[in-house]
């Protein structure tokens, strides 16, 4: 049976706050054909990323917002249904930004083939993907963590802050997650290795800091921001690095962004923050995906995603990020593999 | 004639908010013989910073605080009196920790000879001082900045902005000051040759930024904090240099400091903030000297200070820091050269 229907999701409106169901709206249109240079992909699994809602406001960012009425914007692996590029054939698996739709007709130079299928398909949307990219680049080149360091993380049970937790590990260091509620933090020491895991909803964040960093934090590794950013800072070593990689907690602030009180501990302790894009580094994508599927497969690393079902459940989906309900990299699936 | 009392300023309480009189006693003893390794020094010039009010909180930081009752600590220049160290005779001119007193009996090796006595000797506590050193490894090591780097300065019109700025222009930069009133703001363009200056007081620091800088900052050298800085935060270009180096908006703060709410600015740049204390680069002051001094001389680097008479006036001129009153490095000179 050939589909002639594509199911999307598209943006109506900026959200303000917490994006609303009346912030989408779901669209159906023909498949479109290929053309020359491009091929058509049948969605497999999509990226749910706290990217995305950065992509949805207006205004100069990293990356081009998503246009109002246009097709959100999502990375994703699916299966090549038909090519007229040589590069791609029918069956193929690929991955690139495909966008929150059902088929996704792209331009074949921004697809990329995946090579090894011995390794199961949502981890090229995690440990193999963007959220594994950015910690490792992240960890290792902002970050400067080598054996022997302090590494702190927080989102340590979202998709970067697993990667960037095991990474730390495999070099040497020693490793404090921060991640909210009982299960997610007895998974981090349990079955990653993280030496220590605070749980921030029950824990005194900055007390917690001291006594599983007694040495002060080398390497602060920050997905969210806010208070958590500040207690680590409160924290640091002499010559610390803080990777700025994302900031959850803020994303969704009607009023203005609460920065960084004790950013002055930067001068005390001669300490730097620096931000980071994960696609500046896209020239050697190749170098860490091989390193870390090596890693995968000799059972160093686990690849962990959190796969709800159903393109519809998208709107809903998504706000599992913001209120920090998923437990690894949150994947949609959009059809059987 | 030989004086036998050395009068003193000392801490008698920690300050909450602006120091005021009551937290200084004035103290009178004995002038105290040098011992051996010692040396006694008639304090000539002594150097006002705005660093000086971290160092009267409680509390870890990057240097021990002034205790209760202590001599407040101080740089200063002046001439050996007596010495039972080898290294230093009657007559010398010095460097060093003098503390706020009319005579300092100090260990020899905490002592630096002032061997150019064709440069002015408050120069020795500016450019060629504690301000100077700071400025130049600031910009230099933690800026990176280099020719052609647009670079923004705050406090400009202080001893560490007006050398940042002048070394900028020498290196090949173009230079913003920020600076409060227009006698200081004409005199970085006009004497200094600063290529942009912005009054804080009277213009719309986010305009002014967009105008002078329309290419992005590639250096935001922040003496001030606050927001100041939250405003250059908001115009940074790809991969700029924030150094932290003071943060005097905030050094009298009640409350709690308000942190740069524009911070995610590093991240959607690939910016960096760092922190510094001029102290980590003592084993190349020498270097930085030497280069400062030869362009002193060629008429390239001003060093202007704005000196106040009297010891005892301490306590008031001090303030001048805070309230943005003082004109280039602020000097007090407590005898006569």
């Amino acid at each position: 049976m050939i589909a002639t229907e594509n199911r999307q999701i598209r943006l109506a409106a900026r959200p303000v706050g917490l994006p609303k169901d009346s912030d989408w709206t779901f669209a159906s249109e023909p498949i479109a054909k290929p053309s020359a240079g491009e091929v058509l992909v049948r969605n497999i699994y999509l990226s749910l990323d706290p990217a995305m809602r950065g992509w949805m406001n207006e205004g100069r960012s990293y990356i081009a917002p998503v246009g109002i009425g246009e097709v959100m914007r999502a990375g994703g692996v699916g299966r090549v249904v038909a090519s007229d590029d040589p590069a791609f054939a029918e069956g193929d698996l690929v991955g690139g930004t495909l966008n929150v739709q059902l088929y996704a007709t792209a331009p074949a130079k921004t697809l990329k083939k995946i090579g090894d299928d011995t390794l199961p398909l949502p981890a090229y949307l995690n440990v193999l993907g963007m959220p594994g990219m950015t910690a490792y680049f992240g960890l290792l080149e902002v970050g400067e963590a080598k054996a022997g360091d302090t590494v702190v993380v927080s989102g340590a049970a979202g998709a970067v802050g697993m990667t960037v937790g095991q990474v730390a590990k495999i070099k040497g260091c020693r490793v404090v997650g921060i991640a909210g509620g009982p299960e997610k933090c007895g998974y981090l020491t349990g079955t990653l290795g993280f030496d220590a895991a605070i749980d921030y909803k029950s824990e005194d964040l900055n007390k917690a800091l001291r006594e599983h960093c007694p040495k002060g934090i080398d390497v602060y590794f920050d997905n969210v921001g806010g208070d958590t950013l500040d207690a680590c800072l409160a924290r640091l070593g002499r010559g610390a690095r803080v990777v700025i990689c994302g900031a959850i907690s803020q994303y969704n602030a009607t009023s203005a962004i609460k920065g960084p009180s004790n950013y002055l501990s930067l001068l005390v302790n001669r300490a730097r923050m620096q931000g980071m894009i994960v696609f500046d580094y896209a020239d050697r994508y190749d170098e860490a995906e091989r390193e870390m599927a090596g890693w995968i497969k000799a059972g160093k690393l686990v690849s962990r995603e959190d796969v709800v079902d159903g393109l519809d459940t998208f709107p809903q989906t998504l706000l599992k990020l913001f209120k920090g309900e998923n437990f690894g990299k949150l994947v949609l699936k959009v059809s059987e593999p």
